[in-house]
């Protein structure tokens, strides 16, 4: 591989940036995916979280009427909404009964003067869209600004598009780097069979990183699954060497994987978010869409579409299986000892770094660092 | 429902008196159950413990010499003196072999001279009462002078007694203000049909706190495990409201319930104790005396005695799970943010802060608390 | 037995030292078995701990090439070494293939110039010896002057050997302090009858305390379990009693304990070594030689062998629930309140203290210490 992207001082590894990357809060100020549509029935409720922040998604009974989205926990005695009842576009609390409207205000409880009402609590923008349910976990006066994100090629007919995800045990920032650093293709050899990965080049924007690759299979063969996704069998590596340019984008809070042939057809696209599940944000939720590029023939996608989850199945549990120990890595360690070489994940570190919450997420329980690699 | 009772600026919500209420610790100076006498076998030992303190429950062979209660720590190597083995009126510990007294006196230990034995363990003051084990944690020469707990009905022959009880993982607190606001009949409406609790007013004394309400169902039937405990199935509403009156009262540091109807005739008698299992005092075990008041026909109750338990218990399980929802979030958001708007509740909370320890319970682990919603 | 040895102020009880014992951390300039031999096949890897290092063991797949040792944490990354690839006297890791040799230089990075190799990882002594595989976890300097333990008499024909161990919930000192105080005989009455432990005199030198006993049986039968120790039944009290000495030493950071007949001839031998699996250092690994001498007919050693595991394996579970009770305590009083009256033990005390750490072991978790004990 082309490794003349590194200047010396470059290739000094440094630790980190200041602050520690993995105590950066995901900025809220974003539209986050918290659920997928068909999780959420009609007339019923969802409890879902956004880091420290636990919120109820509420479906009315009624089709025409918008899910809405409180904070999960009742004003009085702070127990879950998502235990209460769906009535009309409320919830009543299972505990005591109060009710709380859409906009989070109470409207009734059972055994109060209706002018006294307490205090309600607080609501979340909601935005339905492509089988997502998209909440603005922030600063609600910036939600009407703030754009949803496109999702890739889903709502391209073009494409069939594979809906995935899982609770991964890690800080989202760990996913990011995971993805864009392509020479983690030696942690899939058993599944890919031995690709060298050529980095092309990277670019970058306000609110973005990318990074570009080609692949050259070194040995093994090519697995079904991944014919799946490039619509044929391309059985030797002369074949295969440099034909596709894959682009991997961190446009924040969200990630791109785009893999285009070297005459620019489209062959897959993947839309990605983590969103943080705990107050720590050492747990997130992916939320991804796959969509490949249909081939001429039809029928060929639909028959090799089981291949293809199962292959896809196998990347990412070896994926969430190494992040995760980067996870518990940092967590015995007390803080970010990485020693990142690759000039493209620095960058990309710095991106999440400046973009993510200004001040740290807290520590709900103190870790006691490991001094030993530090005096070394 | 009536609510009259509240004059404008009681309607004002208060998160709290100062202190959190979760972290006032249950006044050891009152005898508490530890455990049922059927629990301690003769010759056996029982570990049991109060909030911070463990506890060795002790029977004798001899049936004529009292149960005692020594720390359940032998003083030399800190193991439990309970997996040890009671030889008359004394506990020698499994390990090497050191023996207590029932006063917590060291008595031998078989590699030293008599004249040269070290400090002993901590005894506690024991009384047994209708099948339970009542022991007074605090400090033992207010013993004598503090009375042991009316045990509700459980004496009276014209009652059939219920003895039930679990661990609950919540503070002892919120059991107090669960059962005393029975506008939570809402969180039972699968069990018991929609019934709409009526205030009829409080009473408090100096240490005591108490709510009186009649119920009248609004909707479904009455089900079979009620009917149990009225002795009679009341099958319409217009026949069932205002029939009755239910009175709960804390009496630091115990609870009861009491049914009677409207002429006086008692109907129930709920006796009920909780006592913190760990330092933290986050989790309870519950010692309650249900008693039934015997019908006229002879048999019914008892015929109708299995529908009863299982009545109970389903109520017990729901009460069980949403107190500990709040603990749950009083964990998660580091701090008591009830919006208490029912006076009762506020005199009770109040009387549970005076009456209990001056200190707040340590902490074992910090929890960072969720700054949210205090910025609201 | 005799207690004579105590003067009355050594019969004084006293709490401890100054500084708390469980938080001294095992001494890493010695050599510690981490692994047994078997345990690492060629051309694999093997994750093992010593207190807060986590290290990865290699055997090359040349049988003539060393076993060698590593910090097992990619440099990059910081994921486990342990799941990447033995390559010759290499480890390359499994995520994105840098290389390692055995000093811990980083060799290969696929994506990068062979001048900008990044820092590698620490390297760490290594011997293997009689099934073991010793690691020199300290100031490697050190290492070359720093003799292998003699393993008791695994190495000696005329004895047969068990090798024994698992993880035991505590810190190693109770451990030491367990097997030194023969008094623990209580303990095992089950196992072993009533035995009476006769305290025969203490020795010590620089780095070491010895105890040493001999036994009468009071009570009970001698078991099957020990007879195969002693190659012969010894059916009465009278016949056994004093016969045997046994000696106890803690010879620092290892011990041993050996049986010898009252005309010197041998017994048993057994070395032990407790190596912490964890940053608080409360767990630990033991690893056990158990040597019995051959009797002069064989055979009988090799059908009673069986008896010999299930006897040893009793035992040992009684201490290891034991010692793991004496941690929780430690955990729950947040400091070391034994009362130890036993001189040679005070004397084990003061050397595990002298030779340990002289820092404190961080506490990862804070733990709120009970008062009560401390204000009695």
């Amino acid at each position: 591989m082309d490794h003349s992207f590194l200047s010396d001082d470059e290739a000094i590894p440094c630790a980190g940036l200041g602050r520690d990357l993995r105590r950066v809060g995901a900025h809220p100020d974003h539209w986050y995916p918290l659920a997928w549509s068909r999780e959420l029935k009609a007339g019923k409720t969802l409890a879902v979280r956004f880091a420290d922040k636990p919120i109820v998604l509420a479906r009315p009974k009624d089709a025409a009427r918008p899910v809405f989205a409180l904070e999960d926990r009742c004003a009085h005695r702070q127990v879950p909404l998502s235990q209460g009842l769906v009535e009309g576009c409320a919830i009543r609390c299972g505990y005591h009964g109060w009710a709380y409207d859409q906009s989070g205000q109470c409207t009734d409880v059972p055994y109060l003067g209706k002018g006294k009402l307490p205090n309600g609590v607080r609501a979340y923008p909601v935005q339905e869209k492509e089988g997502l349910i998209l909440v603005f976990p922030g600063d609600p006066a910036l939600a009407a600004t703030t754009p949803l994100p496109a999702l890739g090629s889903v709502a391209n007919p073009a494409y069939k598009t594979r809906r995935f995800g899982q609770i991964v045990g890690c800080h989202y920032t760990f996913m990011h780097e995971n993805l864009m650093d392509m020479n983690h293709q030696f942690l899939h050899r058993k599944q890919m069979g031995q690709m060298r990965p050529r980095f092309l080049g990277q670019a970058q924007g306000e609110d973005w990183v990318e990074a570009r690759y080609s692949f050259a299979r070194t040995d093994g063969k090519q697995p079904w699954g991944e014919a799946a996704i490039f619509g044929q069998r391309r059985g030797t590596q002369a074949e295969f060497a440099d034909k596709d340019v894959m682009t991997i984008r961190t446009e924040y809070p969200y990630q791109t994987l785009r893999i285009r042939t070297k005459d620019a057809t489209p062959v897959m696209d993947l839309w990605i978010a983590y969103v943080p599940q705990d107050s720590e944000q050492r747990t997130n939720r992916t939320f991804g869409l796959l969509s490949i590029h249909k081939p001429k023939i039809p029928g060929i996608l639909e028959a090799a579409w089981p291949l293809l989850i199962l292959f896809t199945e196998r990347i990412f549990k070896e994926d969430r299986e190494i992040v995760e120990q980067e996870q518990a890595a940092h967590d015995m360690q007390g803080r970010d000892l990485n020693q990142e070489v690759f000039p493209v994940i620095r960058n990309l570190r710095a991106l999440l770094m400046e973009r993510g919450t200004p001040e740290d997420v807290p520590r709900a329980v103190s870790r006691a660092p490991s001094l030993e690699r530090v005096v070394e």
